[in-house]
């Protein structure tokens, strides 16, 4: 039951008048919104597109024209993602019967804690994650309490002892992302940043390779009597949907230049902004370890706020001995999983066709097959909040 | 209305008498025929391959056998591609219907302005838009003209002053590329080439990470019965296929041995030569711009040489500020479409199993099916020359 | 025929007395395993897997549990994967006329050689393949057999005069591969080893991309009723499933870091362990070409030692005039596989929907139904050893 806040409280009441024949899937024009509005029609939903009016880049004319079979039925136009929070704007997302699938550009452009604190509309997933999976120290929290095994975290530039990471906390893309070796190193680079030290997060940099596995966590389904199996894990199923690698710019293809020590005698340094995805699988023998990592991430989740239903991501390294490292989660759909819209290596094990967006619109749908059949409305409670 | 060349106007007449219940599509064995064979079979065409009489790699037994649903009904073989160009392989191809997609081994090997001088069977798309694509020069005024950022052109080599890209006009698969970082190193690396100064292009080399988003532009199906839908863009419409990251040796594996520079003192000089295609997705909130970046380069291409029917694709860095630079652009399909022969991320959108190769089939059936409806031959003006 | 073998004529007595309505197709929890049960299911097949009792990672649960569509009907737990060896194991497996496909882990955990002299139930391929693809000097001799060009081998240390990989003999994962650059280098490395002089393999190291295409070798299917088509190749035919590169930790994102001489300051040495896989295609000239070279492979196999039904990946590198050098060879599926599972764009010119795993499955029931119709028993002798 995930509902203990005022703003989830008032979702279920507004939930529980909604028009559960014409339920529609929303989210902001952005990020995973093509992959959602087509998973959620290929389940039968009608959808809402929130977008920017009046942009250079003409997103509407995109998100109405470029896709035929992802364009959403409805829009909503504002002139700034912040406007969600206005209760006209709401109100208008309510009378459709709308359910919201917070993604990434959601979740940066609104912010965590107001979609906590001001959101009434019912939205799919466990909002009290999100503040958990953007803030570095409760990720920490989150993560290592769950046993997982983290790159070290370095108190204070002086030491830095070997490759180090730097980030900046709510750094959006990766921009502000930044690698030194030593604690001399550190400071000739923060010369030129107006950052305050508080506000960095150094940690030990893993060499290994990078695996961002996209799991979801069903907490419904379980006894279910259609019997969607999975993997047990609490009271509910644990799925792989597919796995990618992000792809950065300029740190993905800066060798194509030089090594960046040689590319800092031009003055040019690499970045971390996240442009893309790679699709990758993993080593079969290394998956039964990230279930059971997966599984832990999710029982603490419980614990700390109420849990996690619905899609997340731990961002892994795996190291030469072959033991993961996990250096950030996502409690939410993350962009790695556009490459497998039409499906994906380990998705085809489940169901034909299966997507993050479209597990996503399986999981309402199966949730409002159930109420509708059983009257129960607390099913809604453990997806919604 | 593409046909304003003598040998348009001649391929209209041939292709006025042909028998439009048997068309066959067809190119040269290589590059991206086994999909166009494929996607040709897929809309119900037969096909023919163009193959080189006894190759010691037995190329034409692999034409023949190794793929049972992409295998040509006819062959012709021939002893060098060039013999495309002669009357009689002409006259056989006419003999069996024959509408020719060239790729980019076709216009490597026979040439683009031997193709618009000589070839008088029907092609698919404007073959004049192949010298556009395939001179430095040209393309620049191209796509600079169309708005896109390039990376910067550098005059002479005295006045490099970081990164450039230096390119020899026409080279083959990149194996003339070179990065440079100074007038010295330019100077140094230039001792032992042949090259003429006025065979180079020198730019900018732009930091970033490549895509390569594969287009579609439909110029007759905007307003079609069928309603085949779009990004609306001219008096047609724009599509994306798919996107692929370049495969170069030995460029992409240097990083396994050592930096460049260090590469260097080992007398190792990194080549760009294309040997494959990595499937990529690029991030959602870049494709909108994206979008306005083609549609202003297919505008462009309508105002410089009567526009370009079928498949495109820009050839694009994204820098640390996601700001996209266009290095070169391709106005055939390209091999980056290889990876999405059962369809891709993009494509699920628009059509179950869509390849560019089956796209091409696609128009030229749209075309066809419209010219035994309608007996308007200028359908065939927009997508023939 | 393969089965000169002891064991592979009791294998044959056994598989005589089978229930050839109820064939299981079986492996070890591993690899491919996930794969292998769910191409076994496609075409109608029980699967039986072999897991480690007690695990940490709960590798039964995740077999049990993750993927319903990959589960195995039954499973058999041991201690350790040798007792694979023990009569009582093996008699379980005749019992539940079991055929087993021998993927990269059964390989290692069980041993060539005690495969071959140990192994009396019925394993899928030539199992005297094994210890060919697993010994490098054997390797050697099978593909420069064949005519194929490998990276030059280098006698002794001294003679080290350019990048060199050296590998020790069945080094597992690639832990133990190095790259130096002249003998001082060698001799600087070996410093802190353990390993004697000759269990090591020094060879050239080749500038390149690396390409690993998975093909299948059918022995049975050319002149078969049903006309499966493939590439003619001895007496069979030869497919092209997929292809993909490695991923290896950690000298595939070392260059997030450095360059590799500037991490060996901070005493860090890239490793070439294995994690991942992903997918690729290859420029389209290549693949005549590289099919000559997979079927002088099968053909050398079969004078060498009786030869290779089934699947086999030549591990390459193409350099900077598109020439093709072989470094290594797996006899089996490998794990490069698994991106393909939904199928591949090559195999989609085969089948929907095939994987290499599907493949295997493909040709057990193929060469059933033919010995159920002909019962001419030879037909398993050409599959099974």
């Amino acid at each position: 039951m995930l509902g203990l806040e005022n703003t989830s409280e008032k979702a279920y009441e507004i939930l529980r008048d909604y028009d559960f024949d014409n339920l529609v899937i929303a989210t902001i024009c952005s990020h995973t919104d093509l992959q959602l509005n087509y998973g959620a029609k290929q389940e039968g939903f009608k959808t809402l597109g929130i977008v920017i009016r009046d942009d250079p880049d003409k997103k509407k004319k995109f998100y109405q024209q470029a896709f035929p079979k992802a364009i959403p039925e409805y829009f909503i136009e504002v002139d700034s993602y912040k406007d969600i929070l206005k209760p006209g704007i709401q109100e208008e997302l309510i009378e459709k019967n709308t359910i919201i699938v917070p993604h990434g550009s959601f979740v940066e452009y609104v912010g965590a804690d107001d979609i906590i604190k001001d959101v009434y509309f019912p939205v799919f997933g466990n909002k009290r994650a999100l503040p958990w999976e953007s803030n570095r120290k409760k990720e920490r929290i989150w993560l290592e309490g769950a046993g997982l095994s983290m790159p070290k975290k370095i108190k204070k530039p002086e030491e830095i002892d070997g490759p180090a990471m730097i980030k900046r906390h709510g750094a959006k893309g990766g921009k502000d992302f930044f690698v030194v070796k030593s604690p001399e190193e550190f400071f000739e680079r923060m010369k030129n940043k107006k950052y305050k030290l508080k506000d960095l997060d150094i940690q030990e940099f893993v060499m290994g390779t990078r695996y961002y596995p996209h799991f979801f966590y069903s907490p419904i389904q379980k006894n279910s009597p259609t019997e969607i199996k999975g993997y047990e894990s609490g009271k509910g199923i644990l799925q792989l949907m597919s796995m990618d690698r992000r792809d950065e710019t300029t740190i993905d293809e800066v060798q194509r230049l030089g090594s960046i020590r040689e590319l800092e005698e031009y003055g040019i340094h690499p970045t971390f902004v996240v442009t893309g995805n790679i699709p990758i699988v993993m080593r079969e023998s290394l998956l039964p370890k990230l279930f059971c990592m997966a599984n832990a991430v999710i029982e603490k989740a419980d614990v700390l706020f109420g849990g996690i239903p619905g899609p997340l991501c731990l961002e892994t390294v795996v190291d030469e001995n072959l033991n993961f490292r996990t250096f950030e989660i996502s409690a939410r759909i993350v962009a790695g999983t556009n490459p497998f819209v039409p499906g994906s290596p380990y998705s085809v094990y489940i169901d034909k066709d299966l997507s993050t967006g479209r597990r996503i619109a399986q999981e309402i749908k199966f949730a409002n097959n159930s109420y509708q059949e059983e009257k129960d409305f607390n099913i809604w409670k453990e997806i919604i909040s």
